[in-house]
């Protein structure tokens, strides 16, 4: 389970924290504005029990056999949970690992040198596509899946494109749905009660994942037993704090948490929470402006700044007590380069030094830090990371008063880019 | 030439705008703080005619011929401008693209996976080496060095290594430069006068570019011309717009500010404009804070908290005049995705409608907005806003009345790190 330290932040007051109990409970008993889509918290005990569930497992599993390529199309909420996950658990690189089939994610921006970069690596691989749209309107994966279909069409009989192209979307209605319906494309439900940035233990991220030959069955089993841990009304609940103490700083005026997390295959994990919280928390002129830092690589860019610059800065650190690979440093006879006082070290107690210098820098720099500890990169720490950051993410909103579910914001440069395409 | 657009912003005053040219003033006499560290200026119009620029071509040339995998060992300034380049010029995927050498960028965290999986993939192909560090001391790089430089003998001779290992170091002080002139090593220079976040357009960030495919000539001829360009002292030089607008936000309480980009291979040029600002302004609690966003991926993220969330934001939009590749939308005969509304158009038309909406959408939300209108993404382009961005800067900072060209928070984490591993 993830262990939540504040020390280097402080607790904060009883009152914050039985705020922080209000606001959980609020969240529980499906009481509070959004109190709709909170199907996410029940998911995880259980999802796995379904039919659909097996029918995930059973269609990535022919991927896994059938496919060299899998295409994803989606954007938001429908791609980031899985790249989060597969860069996580596989790595950043996986597509260059042999073994897995290559996963690509498409639909989720405009830049047609990516579609084409894309379809040449596609050349002489047998290829599958998942596309995943609640709706089937929105524009880049539409745009995406149009151009996508048309591809595979042209390499694929029309019976074989049935077989290779899986829809995730609506149960019922739906541009997407209709159009899957009518040619026989196999569906899976993204559900209703689930908003994108919540939905990566659906089959929205669930497929893709499994696919990459992630364990799925540990993520939502630990994502289960998280749920139960990080739902306790209790002051050492560790989600409540982390609600609690970043909720605390912003409230001196942090109005940016950096989320610090260590090495590149994190670095969509990062991206996955600064859209949950960024799109949760970001509204009525209110929330916490998220952004993230690589430890160490951009304590060489970023770390000045946090250290010394504008103070508005809270940092809430996540370190691995295990890391994915160990690699001792050997002793050189010469030691031309002055590094012996490190041999005898494996990698990760150097990394963990790092981490705890910068915090103890950043602290003495006036920053509140929080620590954030996982156990290993693995599938039972991803489930917990879901659903710790989706409960904390529910509770701060609560507290700050504001929807955890919807983003009416994000409504405005699509209405104006449909006008401005001449769309009726 | 870079276009700056602040209609968005609103025009700053006279008052600031004759700030911004006294501190262009001030950075172009070298007369403030730092400039000492101001070499860069000079940089892309004398560099050319040396004979090291001659070397860097030659030896880039002989890494395109020999090997198959070229990695790069540094941290921060040394490998961040290289990496924007190539994603930028070349594409994020360039690794799996044929022709090119692969190049793996090492020594910039301390994650073991990261090096076994780059060691792994270079299984059974041609390797070359270039570590860069100015001391040769920064723990991360040595230790990458250290790593790679047994594997590098354990594969190949003595003699072998001396040819596949090139150093960028100081010119006649240091670890790596003592340890590369007893080996016998080629050596390139880190000059005295330009600091690591200003260093891409010297061997730093040069000689990856030139063995990735890069026509550095053309990045320099721009720049040079950029270096004049930008210098003027006039209130239609873009740059010193670019910093006066933003410092107006800045002074109205927009600490933070976000660079929205469009598209993936635009990601790491953001990195390298992120360590440029952060490293640069972030000193005596001031400082705006920078963060990026990726159009239109992020828009599903990051977007709602820009329109609606805590107002501590202004925005600075990349976009391109031309793209990387063209690609037009078809019609089908069904429309069974309603998308027939943009068939006809080029994707490119689609993304410029999309990020003139979202320019409309954050406008009115209280957000200024700014505009930087790059032609194509090219050497050329690339080389612009290298000067555009470093200039800019140095005004910036003489504004805040903070060294552009020192980190002196950046030494903390060090110390510390330091200490914690015993380090004598």
């Amino acid at each position: 389970m993830i262990k939540f330290n504040c020390e280097g932040a402080g607790r904060p007051d009883i009152s914050t924290l039985t705020e922080a109990i209000e606001a959980l409970k609020t969240l529980k008993s499906k009481s509070g504005e959004g109190a709709e889509f909170t199907g996410w918290m029940e998911l995880p005990g259980d999802y796995p029990k379904t039919e659909e569930y097996k029918a995930v497992k059973e269609v990535a599993a022919e991927i896994r056999e059938k496919a060299q390529v899998l295409i994803v199309i989606g954007i938001g909420g429908s791609y980031l949970g899985a790249r989060a996950a597969i860069e996580m658990l596989k790595s950043s690189r996986h597509n260059q690992e042999p073994g897995n089939p290559q996963v690509y994610f498409l639909g989720n921006g405009l830049d047609a040198f990516d579609i084409y970069q894309v379809l040449r690596l596609c050349e002489d691989k047998s290829v599958y596509v998942n596309v995943i749209s609640k709706s089937g309107t929105t524009l880049e994966p539409a745009l995406g899946f149009r151009i996508i279909r048309e591809y595979m069409y042209s390499r694929y009989s029309a019976e074989e494109c049935k077989q290779r192209i899986i829809a995730t979307t609506d149960k019922a209605k739906g541009v997407l749905k209709g159009l899957a319906d009518e040619v026989g494309y196999r569906t899976f439900v993204v559900p209703d009660d689930i908003g994108g940035r919540y939905s990566v233990l659906t089959p929205v991220g669930l497929l893709p994942m499994a696919a990459a030959g992630i364990d799925i069955d540990k993520v939502m089993d630990a994502a289960a037993k998280a749920q139960a841990e990080y739902s306790r009304e209790s002051s050492d609940n560790p989600a409540l704090l982390y609600a609690a103490v970043r909720e605390t700083g912003y409230r001196r005026g942090k109005t940016v948490e950096i989320q610090s997390y260590p090495g590149e295959s994190m670095r969509f994990m990062a991206e996955w929470w600064k859209q949950l919280y960024g799109e949760s928390e970001g509204k009525g002129r209110k929330g916490i402006f998220p952004a993230s830092c690589q430890i160490t690589a951009d304590l060489h860019s970023l770390g000045q700044f946090i250290q010394d610059g504008e103070p508005i800065i809270q940092e809430s650190m996540v370190r691995f007590e295990e890391p994915a690979a160990k690699l001792e440093v050997k002793a050189t006879e010469a030691n031309e380069d002055g590094l012996n006082y490190v041999a005898g070290k494996d990698m990760n107690q150097v990394l963990l030094a790092a981490q705890k210098g910068t915090m103890e820098a950043h602290i003495a720099g006036g920053v509140p830090v929080m620590e954030i500890v996982l156990e290993r990169p693995d599938e039972a720490t991803f489930g917990e990371m879901v659903l710790f950051y989706e409960i904390a993410c529910g509770i701060s909103c609560y507290m700050q008063k504001v929807n955890p579910f919807n983003q009416p914001g994000v409504e405005d440069y699509k209405k104006n880019m449909f006008r401005l395409l001449g769309k009726k």
